[in-house]
């Protein structure tokens, strides 16, 4: 649960980061922007800034706004019906991202698990985005993110986007943010 | 056709105005951007500057470089076998872009169609794109676009891109660019 306050100051942190990234939004789009706590109230240690720019039955593409340490927690996109998962390219366009993916843990990985959650992060094959670089995500591979001191902005190119299918390796969280 | 240099001039441009727009590329990228001039030899009027950042069989992602009223060509994406034809979201992140569709002709239109290729522009339903606006393009549909006097970056996320698929109203044209 978020409060008004906490949604509030996470969309003008992010709209900040946005600006300085050089990356322009409608005044409607920057009246919007989603912010997810994935339901644990933890949101600067689990949580995720997004703007959806379109999401229709074949085509998604969103920013996302990381701030320092924030974590997008570990999840999957399932086969849905005749479709396989979500498919998910991340394009880091500022500042740095750890992503962690399925294969070879990696020694010393560089992000730093939520506190009291350790047992939710299970895959640690990590890769490092820098601006400009990126990765794609095979549909219903387990992967998790998280920004490194300063923050950072991700592009997300991916099919269909149904947040209500992800599956959770936490299953304390929820992914509809409720704002009380 | 395009000589070396053009290409050259052409990709050293491009470079300069994503820089601008503070779309960071890995040096790879930098060094490889496509330059389309659609066989037309007329790269001033009719042509793109092209990144492909991912073009799976299911999502495509790219910039897209308009110079100063360069123009894409009108086309359309047919149904390839069993899948309807590309969709494709258009984001301005720079600039102002002019884009046709099909539908009711818009009076006055802000466009300059490239001298002697009048009769390859056949839908005049304008859309004006500034930075943070976008539309998104049915499969199927006749569409083309131009840069105003400023020229213009746009993002396109699609379903996946064969351009060899393409049907362009001007029988002249090849997408393919032959560099000499």
């Amino acid at each position: 649960m978020l409060t008004t306050q906490q949604l509030r100051d996470a969309q003008t942190q992010a709209r900040q980061y946005l600006e300085r990234a050089g990356i322009v939004l409608t005044p409607e789009e920057s009246m919007n922007i989603e912010v997810a706590d994935f339901g644990l109230g933890e949101l600067e240690t689990t949580g995720l800034e997004l703007v959806v720019y379109v999401n229709t039955h074949r085509v998604c593409a969103k920013e996302l706004v990381l701030f320092p340490r924030q974590t997008c927690p570990e999840h999957r996109h399932p086969p849905i019906g005749d479709e396989p998962g979500k498919e998910e390219t991340f394009r880091c366009r500022w500042g740095t991202v750890y992503l962690y993916v399925e294969g070879e843990p990696t020694v010393n990985p560089a992000a730093r698990v939520p506190k009291g959650r350790e047992h939710a992060y299970t895959v640690w094959h990590e890769i490092v985005l820098r601006p400009g670089q990126q990765y794609t995500i095979p549909p219903n591979t387990l992967h998790w993110f998280q920004a490194d001191d300063g923050g950072a902005i991700v592009s997300e190119f991916s099919t269909r986007s149904r947040d209500e299918f992800d599956i959770f390796t936490d299953p304390q969280i929820r992914r509809s943010t409720v704002v009380e």
